[in-house]
């Protein structure tokens, strides 16, 4: 058994086979940490994987589901590495995932320097606001601003952990695609795959998914539009199969 | 009366309301530049308008009906400038149309530096090939490949005809967007539109329209896609508009 805290409750990840810790005053997780984990290439029979700014897992949750090699998660708050790590075990995944308390800037000292075959990262979005503007919950404050970590952090840690040839993946907004790319090239991650993701038809991008090779060659492909709801309101197809499974 | 020569013929632009001269052997344009003319932001009333390689003048065409501002058409090739001469004398649009025969390295110091509203450009796409694989028909190999301007003579120069604040817009291949956005951000032309094209839904993109500002603020929307076929392998209902006019 593993309990549950506050206002805690189990959800189900991918249709049921999976369930997750969330808590609506802590984390709970986003769709784009769904896409990120069905966009980022993923070795199947073996490989090590390290997914930062991990949050309740969900990522390590749902790559689980499509490798059988190592995850590690890094979530820097206490309260939400707890919740990530008692879902862990209640899908009975330690075998596989390993969540750890700590900074990602720590990471590359404390794990090793290009060991890893992917690294994944759902970061902070947004700067750091001024003190009066912030979230007042600092749980959500820390998840959603760039207050332990910025962007620069991120894409260097995840080039520092990556073997040569190794992958990361990142989902953002689209108004920080020209940092992210300008950034990945500086930190040796040749941008490969972009994948823009529309909320629907004939609306702008709100999302992007990019990864990005240790020491790539120049040779960026844009993926297929993912478009997010049909003229309906309802998901569209692909976006029912990414979240509830084939 | 105008004169056709060799293979020309007289097509049809936005449905009948123009006329434009194409030859298979010599030059023909393509939707993407019937893209770019529909993308690119325009001044109703007035304003300085130049389109650096304009080929057969289809650009500054089609942008005499999105504005009333004066256009100056560049093109390097004697036989290609005198296809765009004498369509804009057919359309009697003398009096809004300039076409130049030059290189539009010689652009800023010919037609002043700082003076223009908006720069477009759909550029040769490709890098200049061995001299054994280079396209044997020289009228074709030179609107295709970077042989008179590469992207960075193209954004370079854009940028020093531009006035602060004035708008550069181009079409290219995606395997080029980092080069593209790397080269604006050093030549100062701030990239604020980016929209990618895609033949069909379920399709990688093949295409980008992207518009900068001069001096302008980061702040990069992507706007809706843009889908050229629809599943019956027909033009979308958008495409169609922007062929043929609304």
């Amino acid at each position: 058994m593993v309990e549950l805290y506050h206002d805690e409750r189990f959800d189900y990840l991918l249709g049921e086979d999976l369930r997750i810790i969330q808590s609506p005053s802590v984390f709970a997780f986003s769709l784009d940490a769904v896409l990120l984990a069905k966009f980022a290439y993923m070795p199947i029979q073996k490989g090590n994987i390290v997914d930062l700014c991990t949050g309740n897992g969900v990522i390590p949750l749902l790559l689980s589901k499509r490798t059988k090699g190592s995850i590690i998660g890094i979530e820097i708050q206490e309260r939400i590495y707890s919740m990530a790590k008692r879902s862990v075990e209640y899908n009975k995944l330690e075998k596989q995932i390993k969540i750890i308390h700590g900074d990602i800037k720590d990471a590359p000292s404390q794990l090793g320097y290009s060991k890893y075959d992917v690294v994944t990262c759902n970061p902070p979005y947004f700067p750091t606001p001024s003190a009066d503007e912030i979230n007042k919950n600092e749980h959500l404050a820390i998840a959603r601003h760039e207050i332990y970590c910025t962007l620069e952090d991120v894409i260097r840690i995840s080039s520092q952990l990556l073997k040569q040839g190794g992958k990361a993946a990142f989902v953002h907004r689209p108004g920080r695609l020209l940092d992210i790319v300008t950034l990945m090239r500086q930190y040796r991650l040749e941008p490969k795959r972009l994948r823009f993701v529309y909320p629907k038809l004939g609306k702008e991008a709100n999302t992007i998914l990019i990864e990005g090779i240790k020491d790539g060659n120049p040779d960026l492909k844009v993926l297929p539009p993912l478009i997010v709801y049909n003229e309906n309101n309802e998901y569209t197809e692909e976006t029912k199969r990414i979240l509830y499974g084939e």
